[in-house]
């Protein structure tokens, strides 16, 4: 491809782009394939010659884009916002053609300078003290662009192990590196993410899961105050916890000023993970879960969740520095100097060597919208969010059990788990609304959030409709219209855990560090259950083996999915798909479309348990 | 902006991106910009209302461009190439305005399945064995996309890590976890990257460099066998190997197929960085490299470098996802079964939990290009290098220390060290050109890579051209005009590190593991030596002080650049060009822009050492 048919190619793709979000409300948001549908599409290896364009943009369009689900439709309500925009996508494809890779000032000096200001700038937008900006001249910190939440918890993590283990050298000269790592305990609330858990797995310290409050889902001082003084009497040495603005399952809060004021006074190293939240920062009204945020060691949130940056884009800042220096080589002489505006080798900041000029697109974002913008599109977004918790509430066959904050609303079928859990894999089944679960205490809600800056008081009309009638369906076959209310009993953490498992094995759990370790795409949110299960085992021979053995119909079933490869749970619609085509073969006279869809229980132990 | 906006202003930057791309040979590849330079361009806050996209584009192209380094210029030498090229463009431009996140198969089922078939695709390109393959039914591997090759290198220390906690767990019942962890070693080069050291600083675990060989600047089975024999001797654990296949000093390669066998016998777990050297391993001529590849359990190159694949972009295969798994969160269970085609979920395969759509870019480059485009991209990068270094070769004043391989020539004044790094510093400031420097055994090269595939001939030439006239000035300066042969003296690894303080602290040598802690991103590479330095030590008022005190003088010159803050060494350019612009209001007549560049010694150490 030559520059002209470039400039030919790249005016058509924005046209492309542009019909493409304009027109993305008529989509399916959900795919309507199967695992596997791609490679019987292409060939197995790379062509010998160049491709034309116009052969790849319509294999493009003919096997790509069918596989999608759409993140950016007004009727995405699952996981969390992940916006692009039309500043973002404009700053990216100039950062795409500059392509410099910004590990220090000079390997691209606009790169870090660009970076510096935009992170003090974001900082301010949330109201952050000065000592977490570059320019402050009392600041030994600064903020970062880093890949995703994930990273950002990890490296704070790691960011903190290697305070914990040098100020415990100092303290306890007989202790080696590893038998101090060995005693490291981090916290965290059982609503954390995942990534919390998975931060501690890899930095091979324990975390210590604080049970949340059954009402508020957060956690406060006193909780932590008392695991650290039992940790403590076990002969741990408590260092890091990871606070939770506005977590994964039902968007509740920690109590950031308790927690800091216990850190402090412990001198662990305190996180704030406001991934979803951070974004609504930018409004006064709701800074105050922000209290106390002059405490913690670093905080991060995404804007390229809500505030239409598009990703990756985690903004991190931390409070000194030095700790990430030291964490990743560098050991710096410490000496009193005002340094305002100077350069910084971001390097030392991240895990990688290399980062993209990102900072582009989150500039021409906050400039693009100015402050007004971004904070209009935030209430926006909440405003929607207080209108679908009305219409929910209005309805007694529906309960909110967790309060609504920011744009998240969870709700779920008055009565048994099951209920929700159908009336999901039916919503989602339709492709029409896509959205995923969650675990409350052992409660199975539905998460549903407002992404789209497109998104209408019409589109949640029609949403709701779309869920009510299809409760209303679930509920006529089941002959349960009248449920009482579920019993707000109190789940213990211990039990909670045990119960998780009866909730199959959604994203969404994969999500929270309590969930079962083998995790599932969205298979349990998007099919139907346990009426093809007895074609099922049949084709799987199970009926060879001791039926009434659950151990081996477990094993056979995740063994079919969890194989070597470790493929994803999802794996198992490819068996039933396969299984549903032969049915329609034979009876080819079935057009509810419904009933055309696979079915199979998403879970064994499901089945097992309701033997 | 609204949608008609962006059709507009997309199309106008689709035509600024290819006005850059090909105007950019008559750009300073370096930028004259000074740490410091944007911020008094900018607000110091993002502005409260929405600003127009005219207003945002002139201030890139006022406030950024100007401070960019070119890395698509034919006439950028540093580094390793970091391409794009109009397909990868175009394919990112879908990718982001689809922004879906790839954690799940069904988080966006095309994402993860046309990334499993890209990476198919390219494993057959460099001819890897077909278990490290997703479509081959024994296979337990597969490819995956990774940020950058620092995390591919991280997260194969990591999933090594795991499995050799768990054989060790199980053949030592008597030691726990940390205590394994405590006795394991790793082994690379002494001429890995970087990124292999901080892999074992976030790890946990100690690095053993080995010594490369003296003449290929490779190591070599016999090399990691004598060090496993003494660190087994000493109690130590060794688990990982990390092969580098085209080093970033020289571009020397490791023995992979000797190493191989060895890491096979005694149950290591090897690692390939190929990261700038496997893009050219689609053709077959330079395949050998890779001999004994089979034996590895994991590999990544970077088709963001030379395959002309926007950054970020790694390609990563490994032969057992099972231990990837292990590593991030998941105990799977196993049984045998064929499942070719199915779906995985990447978010087992990475540290994040997210990922981008950057399977896109990679399948429109492949297609675009075709094999044979790619092919023929990759040797005329080879024979450009080819010609470089018979034009060095051809002038007695030069030296090449190190065999040149593939696209990369490194050479050098003969004499001392300083010769070649004032000739660097002069030939990067003028900005025609920029090159980074290595430290191959005590000896200080030039590093000279063919990156832009715009790169001609006559670029060369005329690049040569410049550096043997700048070559002469130094020398004619210097009365140093008929040098004598360096003594090709073997240094051993101990003396080398020594050596190392004496090249102060460029970027190249920050990225080998050897180097000083304290890193600069490209000062010393870029500004000329000691004029300023009596000026420059009274303004900071070091006469109060014991001069006879090196101790003192490093301190406050680097207390200076490194204080709380821990800002890039380039910093101290601010403070240069202060007193430069000082100088100049004195002098007023100076006109010679030479001369008008700020010049301090680049390290307080050569300064001591020349005491």
């Amino acid at each position: 491809m030559d520059v002209e048919e470039y400039r030919q190619r790249g005016k058509e793709l924005v046209d492309f782009i542009a019909d493409y979000l304009t027109g993305i409300r008529a989509r399916r948001v959900f795919p309507a394939v199967q695992p596997g549908y791609m490679r019987p599409m292409v060939p197995d290896e790379a062509p010998q010659e160049g491709e034309s364009f116009q052969d790849i943009f319509e294999d493009f369009q003919r096997i790509v884009l069918p596989g999608v689900t759409h993140w950016q439709s007004p009727h995405m309500h699952a996981y969390f916002p992940a916006l692009n925009s039309y500043a973002s996508l404009l700053g990216d494809m100039l950062a795409d053609s500059i392509n410099c890779l910004g590990f220090t000032w000079a390997s691209s000096p606009a790169c870090t300078e660009l970076e510096m200001i935009v992170m003090d700038w974001l900082a301010k937008m949330i109201g952050l003290p000065t000592t977490f900006m570059h320019s402050s001249k009392d600041s030994k910190g600064g903020g970062v662009i880093q890949t995703t939440a994930s990273e950002a918890t990890f490296i704070s993590l790691m960011a903190g192990r290697t305070e914990a283990i040098r100020t415990n050298k100092a303290a306890h000269p007989n202790l080696n590196a590893s038998e101090i790592n060995a005693r490291l305990v981090a916290y965290c609330s059982d609503q954390a993410h995942s990534s919390v858990e998975k931060a501690g797995l890899i930095g091979l310290v324990r975390m210590h899961y604080l049970e949340s409050d059954y009402e508020t889902l957060g956690i406060n001082g006193e909780t932590l105050s008392q695991a650290l003084k039992l940790d403590r009497e076990a002969g741990l040495i408590p260092f890091w916890v990871c606070a939770t603005l506005g977590t994964t399952g039902s968007c509740s809060f920690d109590n950031l000023k308790e927690l800091g004021q216990v850190c402090l006074k412990e001198n662990l190293w305190l996180h704030v993970d406001a991934a979803y939240a951070g974004s609504a920062f930018i409004c006064p009204e709701f800074r105050h879960w922000l209290e106390g945020v002059e405490m913690a060691n670093s905080i991060a949130f995404n804007p390229s969740k809500w505030l239409m940056v598009h990703f990756d884009c985690t903004a991190m800042w931390v409070q000194d520095a030095g700790a990430l220096h030291r964490t990743f080589n560098v050991d710096p002489l410490y000496l009193q100097h005002e340094n305002s505006g100077m350069a910084i080798d971001y390097m030392h900041w991240q895990i990688a060597l290399s980062k993209r000029f990102r900072a582009l697109k989150l500039w021409f974002v906050l400039r693009s919208f100015g402050v007004t913008g971004l904070q209009e599109h935030i209430r926006k977004g909440v405003r929607l969010a207080a209108r679908f918790e009305a219409m929910v509430a209005s309805d007694t066959r529906f309960e909110i059990p967790a309060k609504r904050h920011l744009g998240m609303v969870v709700f779920r079928l008055r009565g048994d788990n099951e209920l929700t859990e159908t009336l999901l894999k039916r919503v989602n089944s339709s492709g029409k609304i896509h959205c995923v679960p969650a675990s409350l205490k052992g409660r199975y809600v539905i998460r549903f959030t407002i992404t789209s800056p497109q998104t209408t008081v019409e589109d949640i009309c029609t949403d709701f409709h779309f869920i009510k009638e299809t409760a209303r369906a679930i509920l006529a076959n089941e002959e349960l219209k009248d449920i009482p209310m579920a019993p707000a009993r109190k789940v213990p953490l211990g039990e909670t855990r045990l119960r998780n498992s009866h909730f199959g094995t959604s994203l969404l759990l994969a999500n929270s560090p309590m969930s079962p370790k083998i995790v599932n795409g969205s298979f349990a949110a998007i099919f139907d259950s346990n009426e093809l299960f007895k074609e099922f085992t049949r084709r799987l021979k199970l009926s060879e083996v001791d039926e009434n053995s659950p151990a081996v119909v477990r094993r056979r079933l995740k063994g079919m999915v969890m194989c070597g490869k470790q493929f994803s749970l999802d794996s198992r619609m490819d068996v039933v798909s396969t299984m549903n085509l032969q049915e329609k073969e034979k009876t080819e006279s079935d057009s509810d479309s419904q009933k055309s869809l696979p079915c199979m229980p998403e879970s064994p132990e499901q089945e097992n348990s309701s033997n």
